[in-house]
């Protein structure tokens, strides 16, 4: 899938705003920064603008992804970025031969990536994984074929967004939103014992039909496949370009873009990714 | 509730012997060695005796806790251990006046504690917590209405011991295990912006009746609160002495004591817990 | 001598440039970060950005320090980080009544800073140390006895740095940096059975005059007593205010900025550290 | 040089006993029991026997063994254990083929294994070994080549033990114990980029010409290659069967079979390592 060719290198820039209104003063936990991999591709640093200006303090989460801790003020509050990054134009990698690891074999960072998690229910799919996919030939096509059956299995649709839903759910009822098809995708890659991490980032239409549909951050995994953790996204089911990361853990309970400690209405939200003239 | 008084130190003997068959070989991680924080209670090392003999590799999870990688052979494998632990003698610790943190004084490596989990889904139960806790006093008293209330609402039963069981399960159907009555809590104390992680081990029946039924590992939790971590029971609802940890996390998919990467059947399962002659 | 006063809170700027010419690509471990004990100081993240770009890989190592992994391409490679720390304002505590803990009271985490390490040779300073120091009181005065000891006994000069120079050999010769003076005050802290452990970190002119010499990266060192870590810094001598510490390890051998794992020159070497208004 | 064969499993009787007098009781950190991976193919449990009894504590350190901490007495100290260990019969592994990891695809948790320590100047030793091995092929004969010059270079002799010696000075003077054999060619594989730890445990006089020495514990060195560790000593240059490990760590610092934290003489000092019938 992958030609042995060069990619041209692109400048992508991405952002948002968000606004909340909180009825009284609201701390919350925000993972709205570019990942730190992708950090040196930042063309300026990513800062976070807070509107009213609270003070607020960054930290590093267990994952490894910055988060800012805030107090919102009563009111609204608008929460905005705008960054531009470079990028190797390059599709997600493909890898073919990427052999998996026999359990012993997996580094101990990422034995975590196979415990069951908020989202992902590997006590509850394990049979079904198990009959679905013990009879296919093992590493990355057997992600693939992971990936394939979620693609198809599942049926997209925004209305079938909903906070709560877990990977057996989505299983059951087939629909859902990009990172629903993740949750069950990283169910079954765990419940195969091969290693699986929820992302949440940028995701834009480079290469690809543009979509009517409003821009909103995108759900995708990683597996974790010959000492590697390659990214599959169970949703679009191609190789993509320009996926800008922001926050990868166990499921999206890890990675939320904000986490409120209180009540709050969301009244703005937009998001953006746009290929720039480099 | 805690008496002004000094406690008389004691001796405790635990143990354990557990027999799996495995069909093949098959990778394991066990996590059955007495919490480091607890080590220095040890009189001798609590080797984990593995027989047959295979090779193992001890190393930390990312909580802390202990664990040992190992291939279980094809047949039977037999896993034992016992030591002396000892301990203060003194019952749980017992801080009526220990206060809540706001969220923005929570320090950095509890707020992980406050997110769901695979057994804990605050994000279903945070309506129920609110409409039942929000009246009650913050801090210690906000807990223990927590526990006072699982322990009400739930019946104790191993008959409804189950692997896949939630938070959310055991208050909607009231039954359930220690384990049960844990992840209840923790989730119901989440939801009330109260860190609140899972805890394993050793529990006898020092100074309370003995039981008739046949000992296993205990489940019970810690709250963060004024700073420190409180051991909290709530299916057992008495301050305890002799609690021996064995390992924390966010809830039992985290530190079951064995993880087994293949199928395999538990043939013996012997654990104890008594007194010594000091 | 800390008066019993309210402290001015304020913002710091630091970061740093650097520049390394690699003939070959060659594997680097950076040290880097602000410290996560300061993280929640930040005002937002304080990115490592690596110029060209390229794949980074975060961990902690085992002091819990945040490190990057990286291949530095062929060529020029510049790392720089600008960042805004909030500071108290509070210079170094000072804590005369802080009790040495005898060995068997340690806690088990501070025993591995009483053993020997590569820059501090306690096998060979033993004598001395209990020579010079076995008459002075326990606690927080044998430390200072030592930093006073080696503030006065090494002569400070930027043409005696070396990075092969150990605690011995400063204490012979007499000459040194402040590396240097850490590691000699570190290995008599440990020969008096004392847990000291090296720090690296920036260190501005706030408070004191401005030192003409180009601004480094600073070494110093914290020494347990009491139940605590406190700051020593034999070099300054005095209290400082605005200490942002990036790393701590048994000695500067485990806390190099960059660990490059092949041949290559540093072209550009420049750190900041900036009272910023409030 | 490995048959391949099957090896007779044999038990191996190990123990020690030591005596240690001091002037006031003195604490006192002992690493004598087997390691944990060992643990298992203990016959009974390697009880570490302390006359006049005294409380003691195990614990784990951060490298994983289990170390006891105790206060000696005043007086007399006897310290002594036996035990009834089962082996393989198989001699050390030699694994020809075992690729050299390049940096970056190093498990993070061997990358301190490179760095320089107290007996094991990497800083001052890595022209050195450059010169010598960079022209060796990679892997497992670039160790081997590492070893073979270790034997050759250096002259055995217990006349040349010395607490204090490091590898550059065992480099320098050519001659040492097995400990510094171990160190130097820890020294110049972590200049080569390959990690290596130091080992301590017993080792008899099983299928080679009995030695006319007292017995004592032994050093001996792993290094890193192809995703395990592989055991080598450069003093005794044959693959020995029988090897019964206690602790590992950066070098000999780090696993004293005992530290003292007060003066005191050894009166006694007996180890045995003696076949038994199986």
């Amino acid at each position: 899938m992958q030609r042995a060719c060069t990619f041209e290198r692109m400048r992508i820039q991405v952002g948002y705003e968000l606004a909340y209104r909180c009825p009284k003063p609201t701390p919350m936990i925000l993972t709205l920064n570019v990942h730190y991999s992708r950090a040196s591709d930042l063309e300026a640093p990513d800062h976070l603008r807070i509107q009213p200006s609270v003070p607020s303090a960054a930290y590093r989460d267990s994952f490894g992804n910055w988060c800012t801790r805030i107090i919102a003020p009563a009111g609204l509050l608008t929460l905005s970025s705008t960054a531009v990054v470079r990028d190797s134009g390059a599709p997600d990698k493909v890898a073919p031969g990427a052999l998996q690891h026999d359990v012993p074999s997996l580094p101990q960072d990422t034995l975590l990536f196979l415990l069951g998690s908020r989202y992902c229910e590997t006590d509850l799919l394990s049979e079904v994984a198990w009959k679905l996919f013990s009879s296919t030939p093992l590493g990355w096509a057997r992600v693939q074929a992971i990936v394939d059956y979620v693609h198809s299995h599942v049926t997209f649709g925004y209305e079938h967004a909903s906070a709560t839903k877990t990977a057996f759910q989505v299983w059951s009822d087939r629909k859902g939103v990009c990172r629903d098809f993740a949750h069950l995708a990283i169910a079954l890659c765990r419940c195969m014992n091969i290693p699986a991490r929820y992302c949440t980032g940028y995701l834009g239409d480079i290469g690809v039909p543009p979509s009517s549909a409003p821009m909103d951050f995108s759900g995708w995994f990683e597996a974790y496949l010959g000492g590697e953790w390659y990214a599959f996204d169970p949703r679009n089911h191609v190789p993509r370009i320009g996926r800008i990361l922001i926050a990868r853990g166990r499921d999206a309970a890890d990675v939320a873009i904000s986490t409120s400690f209180g009540p709050n209405t969301l009244e703005t939200f937009r998001v953006w990714t746009d290929e720039l003239p480099s």
